[in-house]
């Protein structure tokens, strides 16, 4: 896995980052912040009620620099804040805290599935074409990247794994911001930051979540992706 | 690039299918007739005239099994047949060879792209949701299969390049069919064939092109997905 990879640019120095993570209470977010804490970042899990939050930032164990907040403390807070949240609190959870992450990199890792039986997962339709898309137009004051879709929760939270075997594709339309993001992502072992396409090519790349949970039904892994050839 | 691999299952003995390719004089079939072709299979060039289809199996060099045709004997001919025509002919192509394509596998690889200055590459909206499901919307009689979306033209056709480095993701409802096209993508050095998840999951794997054709942009790349833990 130390195969020369092509580097465009160097990437920022982002390990002092504070990161904050929206619905840090679900097992994505949970693990995101396990993951980040492990890697020596300040971290802090939003939820809607501090308590819940605390309770989250507990489970993952004292010794973490993770502490709960409310949201939009959470949000206050934090250089960067990503979007864990499930898709039907999206909308909600981010006119709440507009104000709070006005001029911050808001990282959007948000999938819009459904389920149906007999059918299994499938892309929910967004208006505004993804839920990055959704983001960047309830947040116009804030710097909006995709990233961290396809990252498997269960891994994350595995303390088994000492590290991550793929990929984030990171899209957005702001190259410091996408920057920045790829350097985060490589803040967690076997990670790898990936710059992959403007804001309005998000759709599917969230979308392409679904296909991973076949994947993975099928060949019973936890399926990531990597790029070849960067 | 030894690393063991699940198999869920075995695939079937594919070596002795004859491949037909429709729109085969375009870069992309013209250079999978080559792999095909390299990897011993029969190959039929299809177009809409059967001239300029035996025009492009010259250019592939006279020592490999390709020929051209028309694209009704192509499809006729072949075991499997690949559409790799450009997406505003998709439509036309299928509706004119429905007859000679019934009871066959039909792999769709086409990518539904838009270009816009300023925006780049785009997804384009489908009725029917995808290339694929068009492709079984339009020919019911056959079984069809979505891969080989992501495989780059460039490196296909380079005699410089002995083996790709990229999985097939392929996507289907029929589960003998995609296990063949899974072969078909294992006959290519380097290529591996992925099951990707059924056909109503397909627009997001044909839209992501966009998404590397950013990335071959940005990185100066030909890159191609993995896929880890499978």
């Amino acid at each position: 896995m130390t195969e020369q990879r092509k580097s465009p640019h160097d990437l920022p120095d982002v390990s002092g980052l504070t990161i904050g993570i929206l619905g840090g209470t679900g097992d994505q977010g949970k693990g995101l912040a396990r993951r980040f804490a492990l890697a020596g970042h300040r971290v802090l899990i939003g939820s809607r009620r501090a308590e819940r939050a605390q309770e989250a930032a507990d489970d993952l164990g004292g010794d973490l620099p993770v502490r709960g907040a409310e949201n939009a403390v959470a949000a206050r807070e934090s250089d960067v804040v990503i979007i864990a949240v499930p898709w039907d609190g999206h909308r909600a959870t981010l006119e709440s805290v507009r104000a709070e992450l006005a001029g911050k990199i808001v990282v959007d890792c948000v999938n819009p599935l459904g389920f149906e039986k007999g059918k299994g997962m499938f892309a929910l339709p967004v208006e505004e074409g993804s839920a990055a898309q959704q983001a960047a137009a309830l947040l116009p004051d804030s710097r909006v990247v995709a990233a961290f879709h396809h990252v498997s929760a269960v891994l994350l939270l595995d303390p088994g794994v000492d590290a991550m075997d793929l990929d984030v594709l990171v899209l957005g339309d702001d190259r410091d911001a996408t920057d920045t993001v790829q350097a985060l992502a490589g803040r967690i072992p076997g990670m790898r930051g990936v710059y992959g396409g403007r804001l309005h090519n998000a759709h599917q790349v969230e979308a392409f979540t679904a296909n991973l949970i076949s994947i993975n039904r099928r060949y019973k892994a936890h399926a990531g992706l990597r790029v070849t050839d960067v």
